[in-house]
């Protein structure tokens, strides 16, 4: 095992980026090397922007300055907006460094698809060829051998993990499921807006981008993988229906996942698909009860909390899965590659429980 | 047109019965008589309950005297927990009172239905048969005959109202339907109770009662009447898949529902169901975008925001409701049909626009 | 008695702009008649703004233009940024029309202190001369004859009238004053920032501008004019510590005031200061229970709320005030002071309860 | 060093309970031996009362036998209710063991003054001689060779230390003091009341126990304790107003302290105070702007924030203080505690930053 791991954080400034480096301070193996925010702050300190930092991190923020910063370090982290991330992750690759891009540019397999939904051409679809889509628990073993890693969205990481063991077993209808899914307003991210202005979004709670929502071909490309691999004849890849809405919480997603059960699948199998197909993965916790699974049970913590409910009245399975968005949904899964990048032991430094309450 | 009505309200202490005072408080041929709150507060004024009538409203509270109180009002309302209003509700029927009860107590016209959601047999079924769904916008005129009004619950208020338009025109296929409701915790009422604590409530969201709330077969009675209504020949009663979720706001509920449209119903048809059948409603409000269905714009309220969306990708209307619940949920429709009930103008002292911010 | 005046509002995109709306809306004898928000806003809808007044105001936004609206109004309301009000006052006085100004800019009685803490020269010394401090408490009669009144701000609406009975009797030591208020969000106004920023006002609480808010010289102006009329001989000005704090609410304010008792004052006189003082005041309410005084327990009414608590330990009193920002410190406020100038009832159109919970 | 300490913790059910489990399970030198709750969980395993700990303290709770749990611990905490930690305290240390004890109930030295302000007559007036108060920048070395150590409560832990370097350098007149605390809700405990119900305690704020709050003997017996340290003369024991709020955030404490500056102490002495007086304390963090202090930076974190402001026109010192009531003001400072008493690093396990957002 490498005693000392040099990482560079690209994008200190918003809220993953800061997560990012939260979760980066409590690792033993971890020596935080160059933290490039905005043009506009370099010369300040990481907790000029980030004052739960002062006295943890105090390291001047630098440029976005790709040699420069690719001699310091082994693996960089972009936390970058979509597109920003395109050009510095081919970069850094060509200094052969190990690269976590935590933005969307690099997590559509098909350059078309990702033209479609965020109308730029992908200039690097050799690069794209070579990423690893980083849900640990469904591609482990890429991600151990990948050098590029491209961290999935908040909602396809809950999304994906609560549905996967009943689509990969072939137990609900495809073309059956919809996702409602809550978020905390940290999702939106950092830069002020009227939406997200605290007197309007506080005691407010509203749908956006129904059907529409950018995550939505990311987790259909993340359930077609498992219908694909489970079918024994061509499949006709699913559309599904995914409702974002936003809450007045700072952190986590709540996500309920509707489908409708296979009429061959009895409920007696319902009840244990998650622990058997869970049941030796560390950030995966599972539940008796609906209300049990709740986003305020871990904020700051990587889980990924699960249940599952069959509703025989209408033949429907209900999930509920809850993340903290910035954590499992981005910084903490982040981290995660990375130990099984470098082969550290998967959950180093990432099992600090959430805060309660 | 009486020039002043005199009611009464059992049942203060609670949010719908202190909700009621306020509104009632505005309205101008309205004189509060008597109010009944719990018998520990028996010669307390309303005020030590709900601080912010004080020098408003400054009667004293008195005990549940059915025949004292009926010499004294015209009309009661009885905002009481469910299967205790069932007594006093036939009782001040029997005085040849009006009566508007808050409880679920007469919502369900089938005596064993309500027998089997709330665990005891109805003592009144002759007087159950009497009680009229206080839906204005769907049973005005029975409400305008009738002695007693069951005012729909919360939940039901806006499913109902949201997919209404869609049932009794036959655009989407019953048994398709799921309803994913988020309502703020004044819904749970106001005794305290581990679930509601600030500290557990607060940054937090979960489903509970998947599949099993006892708002779900009013649901179903609502829209059952609807299919029934519109049927050219029998019909199989819907079962629906409804999702209860508790969320950190203080008012409001935002229910989205979502269904299939039927094969034979093109998108053309939906842009404007809403618009077409409730073009004269006073208290429902049409926007054109989901994300302008929001409980923040409705605090205090008693209108109805809604809207549609038509998603292509997978052949889903999904709808969005938006009320507060202790108004249009509750409180102000119970007014709503108090004005039906007394021939004052539908609207009159239920005009005043939510707190914004 | 009016039958109906005729008002304009100008700067209705903020939140006191739709707040006066609001209460506007509620007003028997008040038509609004013109309304003006940003240049870009022309011609659209209120609700396009303000989407709790759809369906309740239904007009159109139209360009600032003094002459033209003048033509229409009886009186206008400026809700304008500070200095930006300056012009417009004094061009609606030259027609003639009643002005109410909710910004900063008539409110300081000398315009050397408003250049000092505005940075602004005041172009019209002669216009402030006429302005009428529009605390209806204490500035009743003048307030009646009136052209120009200049609405208090937040903080010193509630700072002012929670120490004016102790000032105006010379009870308190004026150099042992400290006022430490707690404000909502709401009342940093509507434009997005990074400090109000959901994720970063929410769970959150900070000083601010402590012995350095514009609020201070009109508190200290509004005191030391108690001061002047009580005082036998000359008095030194007083100079007081303010110290505001921003909490995660969407309105209210809740200001705790401590001073020293004069030596002479014996904690006998202290019980009873405030109802002596208010005992006729339609819009004060006194509580036993510093407990009892919450904005949460007013919000959307014009009240302000007071409780006073003798400190035997110390001898300080300590006296807790709460207003909703939004009314009794902006909009409601403006709407009594209407009342007054041109003879309504005080209370017409405000006497509505706060929204509770 | 010891390579691992078996610890006990009494009173898991509480939120300063789950805070201790939650920070002794990222210690790398304790191992948890002992968990009990309240008699009616035993059995349970901690993560049915504490859901955030699930998968990472999988123990069973069990009853509060004192010699049971004395064979199998080296050290107890005990987070219990007042008045309750008088008797185990006195057996455990019987038993010879180290004890932590984050009750009120062996923090004020004078068993009078115990008994005036908690209604008991103090059982063990020659243990309560034996306690340490538990604030380590203060007593430091006292507490190393302490077998008891009475943590301090939250409110005090903030308000002694931002002002321990004033009074300690006599640079403030110690009768002028006046302490404005704000805090979330954690503080008032797990027990559901209608106060902390989230209806009425979200969108709110109010004062409490104005000077009669039980932390207020232990404030002046910190403060009368440096006072009477730095006296080169007999001095009078302070007596001083302290103001508690309750605001609605979970987790924090700011505090705002207001004291006048002795005349001879020049306004250039005070801006390096803080930085002087706390130069090589770990857990303090010193900033330049009041507005920088904000518990929301310090959620899970064990420090204590401070800035100072000078108000030269009226002669004030302002101090804002900030931290997690659950962390420093309370299990935080207990583990900072353990880590004195047993000779390990004093930051040990401690060096987590909070959560932002």
């Amino acid at each position: 095992m490498i005693d000392q791991l040099r990482v560079g954080v690209i994008g200190a400034s918003g809220y993953t980026g800061g997560e990012l480096l939260r979760l980066l301070s409590l690792h033993p193996k971890v020596k935080i090397c160059q933290v490039v925010a905005s043009s506009k702050s370099e010369g300040l300190s990481v907790s000029s922007l980030l004052p739960n930092l002062s006295k943890i991190i105090d390291i001047q923020l630098t440029p976005l300055n790709v040699p420069t910063i690719a001699k310091e370090v082994d693996l960089v982290f972009l936390s970058l907006p979509h597109t920003q991330s395109l050009e510095p992750v081919a970069e850094f690759l060509s200094h052969e460094k190990l690269v976590i891009d935590l933005s969307a540019d690099y997590r559509l397999q098909d350059p078309q698809v990702y033209e479609q939904w965020y109308q730029t051409t992908h200039p690097h679809p050799d690069v794209l060829k070579k990423a690893v889509y980083g849900l640990a628990e469904l591609h482990r073993s890429a991600i151990r051998k990948s050098q590029l890693v491209a961290v999935p969205g908040c909602y396809p990481t809950v999304a994906i993990l609560q549905l996967a063991p009943f689509i990969a077993q072939n137990l609900i209808d495809p073309s059956s499921i919809i996702i409602d899914a809550k978020s905390g307003v940290s999702g939106a991210g950092r830069s002020p807006a009227i939406g997200f202005h605290f007197p309007e979004a506080h005691e407010a709670v509203h749908a956006y981008k129904i059907g529409a929502h950018r995550h939505l071909p990311e987790i259909e490309q993340g359930l077609n993988h498992l219908i694909s691999a489970s079918a024994k004849k061509t499949f006709a890849p699913l559309s599904l229906m995914f409702s974002p809405h936003l809450i007045p919480i700072n952190r986590g997603i709540l996500s309920t996942a509707y489908a409708k059960l296979q009429s061959d699948s009895g409920p007696a199998d319902i009840e244990n698909v998650y622990h058997r197909f869970y049941q030796d993965e560390p950030f995966i916790r599972i539940f008796p009860q609906a209300e049990l699974v709740n986003p305020r049970n871990l904020r700051g913590a990587n889980f990924c909390d699960l249940s599952c409910t069959y509703d025989s009245r209408t033949g429907h399975i209900v999930s509920n899965g809850a993340i903290d968005n910035l954590v499992k949904g981005a910084s903490g899964q982040a981290i995660q590659c990375m130990n099984l990048m470098v082969d550290f032991p998967e959950t180093l430094g990432l099992t600090g429980p959430g805060l309660f309450p």
